[in-house]
């Protein structure tokens, strides 16, 4: 039988989400010479709708390009369908003719092809290849893009800190987030030292009071003469319940079609504005929301990351021949590889900030945090000691 | 007579700003071999309150590593002295034994040192050495520092045309610029064709309507699918107030010792939210205020921008030689490279976008723009043409 592959991306988009599907394609052709691979525009979406591109008619300099290119060259969808949903992609893909389908994206996308692993026979190998900027997929050491957006977050602190080093005050940069501060914590990764920003660190894995965190920034101000605050955007109180939903009044609340407070706006921000301006009146204050920046940034996409995601592509086509599972990027022996792991043990579970990441007793990361951060992305470059 | 420089920096930082302070005092160090170089803590306030660094004991090495780092070594102040205080700085200069004082800064830099030039004799030159984000410095072509932040804003502005691509909606970026909006322009610096992100710029320039930017939201999203939007904090209306007055309660608005509102808060971003919400409802729409990250980022230092800094720092000490004054990058038979040009022709004005940087019946940029920007910031890499 001839090889029909497919091929998706779902989710939010990374920097380096299409190495990962250059990879796929350019191994597919070097294991299957002849075989069709299709590209489903818009995720699942396009597999229901029948909205496929003929990736097999692009040369190999066109698909480097698009390696190189940030956010998802297919589209993506935010689609996280249900069984009734699954039934219609899969008439999709036999209709196709599909042999294998590779989706590209985060947990819940592990999920949609555990679904239709389930639904289907043995006749289509599903996988899926890791992506999300969250770094917070289970069997995973890291995920292809994290590295790419924890680098914008570690430059930004390094130069925030140095902007509010010549012109003192407090500042906090809120970053994405929703359940797992891995991408906050990379705030730290080029801190120099003790008195280095970010001075404190707010992740949604430990609750957050109002009262705590005035009392913190103000003794960090007293002691490094500024305090930079690294601030996850779902920052969650003693109740479980996100920070922004006690601050904001509802009616400024977003959902999303699953009931999720959208959290990228600018209300949390806003929220620990008006804290800081009622418990340190007078401070210079300043809140920047980094929203959609560090994402899928041009500016910032890191070469390692870059290599791993379109590795995760490649061996994803091994996976597909294996008869498919979901691909994870494991530190063995210290050599990071892609290694197949079974579907149900990632698909809608959350990978959290392992808890030894931050000091106990303080917001503060942890050795342990700063080793993580040294191996996946060194420092590139030196800073000079202040004058002031 | 032996020489002795004073080096100050003054207002918001850049990334290039140390290349300046390096510039000049490797410029004194090969002019005038013994002359002492002193370094003024935090501007101005370092000279009133005798608070030096001795420049003259770094080694080279040193100074190429402050060089390379951004944000203002010998810290910044936001002080615009009057003449009172003017007197106080000259009192400290002359303890010193200052012969020349070079002052890093933007227009109320300039106004500092044409004030100082005006009490004092002829014992003193005064220097005006630029540095602004804003681009908005008369004489010049463009000012160190604004290609570095103008390479964050484009790179950004690439990048989430990309992501609001693959997931299609409405994405407003707002970007600091109180009078002049350069630097939002900045956003289609790397524009590919019509169809490509900023569909839509809105500078201090030009009045802003609530209604007209509705309209022309909707007009762009229809026919591009998405709408990226390039704002400038410092949007004002037809009645010539700043779009964050009309549209946000007063005793939200935090203003500075000057009177001036605050705008680089997230307070403008949260009513354009508002107004697309309320206009376009139902809508996916996303606001980022960029605030503090373009301004100094150490992930978008451009090589350019960074010998041209240094250039102007060597040039100052030259411009000291021929009695003081403002230095200015100026464009001429297709070179850039500093000139001196006299302080009262710099002090207290503000440069503004040329007119025909937008086209006169819609929010989007000109080719004159276009080529501005073609000249300052040759698009590094290639995007891959859509598959969607």
């Amino acid at each position: 039988m001839s090889e029909t592959f497919v091929i998706a991306q779902g989710g939010g988009p990374t920097a380096v989400i299409n190495q990962t599907l250059a990879g796929a394609v350019l191994e597919v052709r070097k294991r299957y010479p002849g075989a069709r691979v299709l590209g489903a525009r818009h995720g699942v979406r396009g597999i229901r709708d029948g909205n496929f591109v003929d990736l097999s008619v692009l040369s190999e300099q066109q698909l480097r390009l698009i390696a190189a290119t940030p956010s998802a060259a297919l589209g993506s969808t935010r689609d996280k369908p249900d069984a009734a949903y699954c039934e219609t992609i899969l008439k999709g893909l036999r209709q196709a003719g599909t042999t294998a389908f590779i989706y590209i994206g985060g947990n819940d996308t592990a999920g949609t092809q555990q679904i239709l692993t389930e639904a289907a026979g043995k006749d289509i190998a599903f996988v899926h290849a890791p992506k999300t900027i969250d770094n917070d997929l289970v069997e995973s050491d890291h995920t292809p893009g994290f590295i790419s957006a924890a680098e914008f977050i570690a430059g930004a602190f390094v130069s925030i800190d140095l902007d509010f080093r010549a012109l003192p005050g407090i500042y906090v940069g809120i970053v994405m987030g929703r359940h797992a501060g891995f991408l906050t914590t990379a705030a730290a990764a080029w801190k120099q030292d003790d008195g280095s920003a970010p001075h404190l660190v707010y992740v949604p894995e430990r609750a957050f009071s109002a009262k705590r965190f005035i009392e913190d920034v103000r003794e960090a101000q007293s002691r490094h003469g500024r305090c930079i605050v690294a601030m996850s955007e779902g920052v969650s109180g003693e109740d479980g319940r996100a920070v922004v939903e006690n601050l904001v009044p509802p009616d400024r609340l977003e959902r999303d079609a699953h009931g999720n407070i959208r959290l990228s706006g600018g209300e949390l921000g806003m929220a620990i504005e008006q804290l800081l301006r009622d418990g340190l009146p007078g401070a210079r204050a300043r809140v920047d929301t980094f929203g959609y920046l560090p994402r899928g940034n041009i500016s910032t996409i890191n070469a390692t990351d870059a290599r791993e995601a379109f590795e995760a592509g490649t061996f994803s086509v091994e996976a597909a021949a294996r008869g498919g599972g979901s691909v994870a990027l494991q530190y063995i022996d210290g050599i990071t590889s892609p290694q197949l792991v079974p579907l149900t043990s990632v698909a809608g579970k959350t990978q959290h900030l392992p808890s030894d990441f931050l000091l106990p007793d303080s917001n503060q990361i942890s050795a342990a945090c700063r080793s993580y951060f040294d191996r996946l992305l060194p420092k590139q470059f030196a800073v000079a000691d202040p004058l002031i």
